[in-house]
């Protein structure tokens, strides 16, 4: 019974199958692959339009990536303060970059409210010599909180942000929890809402490691090449980056998993919440929990060996489901936890 | 047959089976598993001594990283003009190290001679706060050129690095070939013989995308985390890179995969040699052949699809063999070239 | 009547006259003449300690370059909200020190309570590879407020820092202000409260361009030489940077003029606080006052011609006094304030 | 009697009395003064054309910032191997480029041929990921060997840049010396000859610190007001900095010490020249003398404490006449010269 992190589930069965299926023969290097093509046809149907896609391991190289795209080094990201861009990539941003800044806003539920970014933009100096530049915003779908942008909030922010020049960039390491909410195309949910670049993420979703910066606006990618080379993100038998994002995409297996992960979180949520003395401290929409629980509660799990996250004295806890978190550990976690009561 | 790059080649079958071993249940993430323990034992045991190592998925992110350890923005570090960090990484060492500077130093084979090193650290200008200051050295083991540094070289190049105060890394993109050729312990290849931290290679030699950067003083390692972390290279579901490293080194598979493409290359280089007009340009020491070849050969190979690279037109090409090397594949490759005469 | 800006004060007489006597002979380049020893020999005297300082000509680049010595590229560097270092570099401390982050904590007045640190750096988790990792403390004396640490708040908050491992930085463009409010000695007010390294300013106080470095530790400089160097801040003719510094410092020159400048300050915010409808928006302590004042006020000030910066409609005003203020000036300026009334 | 450097001469007169009638009065910092503006306007007077220029106090900063306008952190820039780019700004380039590369040509005299440059470019690799790609010329003039490119050789290379999509940057450390030599019109020697950009140098020629960056495209100037402040260049009290610039310019005082220095190194490399075992190294075009001495004229100069450069055992040595040169000084030295054979 483990629900620390969905980084601590393995990988998906069809996806362990497409790489070993992928072990066939030779293949071109550096992407000029068969598979390489496919992933890239797939994403272009995936979000009916033109774009460009680029395979890479890690969700920090692709969102560190993706902004350096966005931004010069005298420039400024907005970003939610506890967006993983700032809180857990240990300064990658500012790397590829080269030193550009992020400018961090509040926001309840980690969502940032459109009049707060319209407020921090109004006061940002455009054009002023001594300030860092408002380049570009950065939206975390599902955010850290395990809460969702509707539609019309994406859009509102998007159109905040464009008006004023800035891009827009989607941190979508849950995307597929997030879709899988929102119930509509990856495309409403992503450039028909504003988004300019999406770091795609498969990893936490059930593949091994693999995400993709998908830029709606091929242009906005001219230099993106040497980008993902020297930072050393470029995969010589990239073909098994590929096959994992095709498995990942073929027969919807990525909604499938996200949708699996999300329903588990319901579950699991509201037999949580439910108990006496329970809060959910946000509302539960993608696959993570944020919930304060008695300590009897948290005693009790731990005994169980079950695995979780617990932060200091309050009780505030995180669980995280996965796309393959059995639907009978729920159940047993949420009668030890009963018992407890 | 394709001899274009031993980066075509797939995956070697123990290295596929220990991916679909390791996705069993949950595993921490990060590294925090028990499989990257069991690779640091690995490369404890293969070494023969404490070090710290780290997994990550490129050559590029290995050497990158490693260099950015070893020098600071202000620094320089030696290699040979044809070094891959310096005509195959797109600047990353630039990237990573913040802006050092790559000192380019001639020599035949692929290889810089002591005399060449100690002129150009003596020319260097130490102290003096207008020049770059000389950090490090980097050797290339098994070299661009296919050549092979012998110990007593290795030695007397750290001797002089180490004498002005520079530290020595060694890619080891084709470290295994190097070791299967000189027929020494790992040990002896480097720490040994004066190297401090070492690209050790696997993905060109069998595996996946699994590189590891060996620090043979640990205390140099010491902010190496985070150098990782920030860029982008800290896998979250560590246990598959890590898993490809154990299975590469368990029953020395790293070596028979580098004996099978070194004799390989050795048949093959010469019988191609043993054409008439024909001509090696570098001697063959691991798995790759330079040669020139006449223009008949060339399009008698080109015509049966034999893939290999060629420049220009004085007919220089390269041939790489693999882990997977078909024997037959040489034969019939020979026998093609022999009919074209 | 100018009080807009310290920097829009010209140059003092006593320093026209020092560069116009340094202007004899030839001098040796880049710091080997006998006037930057000078400069260094005032700098020991006036601190009453060994210690290393290296002249430069802007604030920031004495702030960007002093924070690159203490923070390695992913370190975090505390510092107020509105520190000039974060709002008016335009990225400079990213810049040098390589990706580093600005880490920012409010506080009233300019101020940083030494709470807000001690739970900032509680919080930040050190040794954890996914966080950027503390690394400095910047203070800011005379605040942007125009407010001063006194020596108690320096020494705790130094005193926190310096337990979690964080050196300290001073960006003392209105050091001169400052000291001659504390009524201390320039010791107390930095090494002996434990301040590490100090960005001694002099261009807003009466020097044409220039500043200094100085480290109280010189083990902390062993880089800086090449720090300035690439940085493009080694001045060729370093005599005259040096000869402002000189002159700065004899016979208790920038004392001298900032104690006029504070008290102008005195006279002019007390004039203006006393009016109906006025109210001073920090405590005025420097030469910095922050007022709001009636419209009818702001409008007689501006159709007088007096110089002095205004925010919004809210009445939000700033007046700086130099070292060459005229008392006159202040005068004139109050009567048509209070005309208005 | 001192040759050592044109670093080590002092300020020129006119100069000097220019900075003593700006310190009049208030004047708006950062550059929005009448002395600034007057500074733009005579630049544009002196190129005949529209264009953007920025002050700033150092060569190597001008070089780096403008520099780093013309190039991506991926990008090469060629230049000479003796380049101050490359051997004097202890990587000044790299840091404000994000990691560009320097790409070093070899060529007599400090000087690129053209074939040189359309060699390299021919076999970079335009495209390929995997390489740096060439983004920038770099030329120096007069050279670092004391040589000048005539107007068909900037042309024929800024042509060969251009064709390859280069832009062509100009080191003008000491472009005076050489627009005096050339007896053309500045705008000759620069933009009608295609370069792009101008590092514009006045400090060698008499100025205290100032150089301008010169954009002939105001288009490409477009974010360097932003470079320039993030590298601590911007001045607050930039009047000190333009009237230095002004003064240079006006009553072409630039040319006539250039005019000067290069008629004092031509007296002093003839009459070292014909002395008995004495050889110029390079053609003598500019202030700067590269010549080899016997041992016992070494020596007499030595003892009669003349100042000048001196490498080796070889007796090659470096003179520089400055502005201020004495002619009575040069026949002094040589009359030691000649003394000693």
């Amino acid at each position: 019974m483990n629900f620390s992190s969905d980084n601590a589930s393995g990988v998906a069965p069809q996806i362990m199958a497409a790489l070993a299926a992928a072990n066939e023969g030779h293949a071109m290097a550096y992407g000029a692959d068969p598979i390489t093509k496919a992933a890239e046809a797939a994403f272009t149907d995936l979000f009916g339009r033109e774009l460009a896609v680029f395979p890479v391991a890690t969700g920090t190289a692709a969102n560190a990536l993706a902004l350096s795209a966005l931004t010069p080094p005298w420039g400024q990201i907005y970003c939610h303060r506890n967006a993983h861009i700032e809180e857990d990539e240990a300064g990658a941003p500012e790397l590829f970059s080269g030193g550009a800044k992020l400018a961090l806003l509040d926001g309840d539920g980690g969502k940032i409210e459109p009049e707060t970014l319209a407020t921090a933009i109004a006061g940002a100096g455009f054009g002023v010599q001594h300030h860092s530049q408002p380049s570009a915003l950065s939206l975390t779908q599902a955010t850290e909180a395990g809460t969702i942008y509707d539609l019309d909030e994406i859009a509102a922010l998007s159109g905040i942000a464009h008006n004023a020049g800035l891009s827009v960039h989607m941190d979508g390491a849950r995307f597929a929890n997030a879709v899988a909410h929102l119930g509509c195309s990856p495309a409403a949910a992503t450039w028909q809402a504003g988004v300019d670049v999406l770091s795609f993420g498969a990893t936490k979703n059930g593949a091994m490691a693999a995400e993709a910066v998908v830029f709606f606006d091929p242009d906005m990618a001219e230099d993106f090449l040497y980008r993902r080379k020297r930072g050393g993100h470029l995969f010589s038998k990239m073909r098994y980056l590929s096959a994992q994002l095709v498995a990942y995409l073929q027969d919807d297996l990525w909604l499938e998993n996200a949708r699996h992960a999300n329903a588990c979180a319901q579950t699991l949520s509201q037999g949580l919440a439910a108990l006496d003395g329970a809060h959910l401290v946000h509302p539960v929409q993608a696959n993570e929990i944020f919930v304060t629980l008695p300590e009897r509660v948290l005693n009790a799990l731990k005994t169980a060996s079950v695995g979780f996250h617990s932060w200091g004295n309050e009780g505030l806890s995180r669980f995280v489901c996965a796309f393959n978190t059995d639907a009978a550990d729920v159940e047993r976690t949420l009668k030890i936890a009963q018992a407890a009561i």
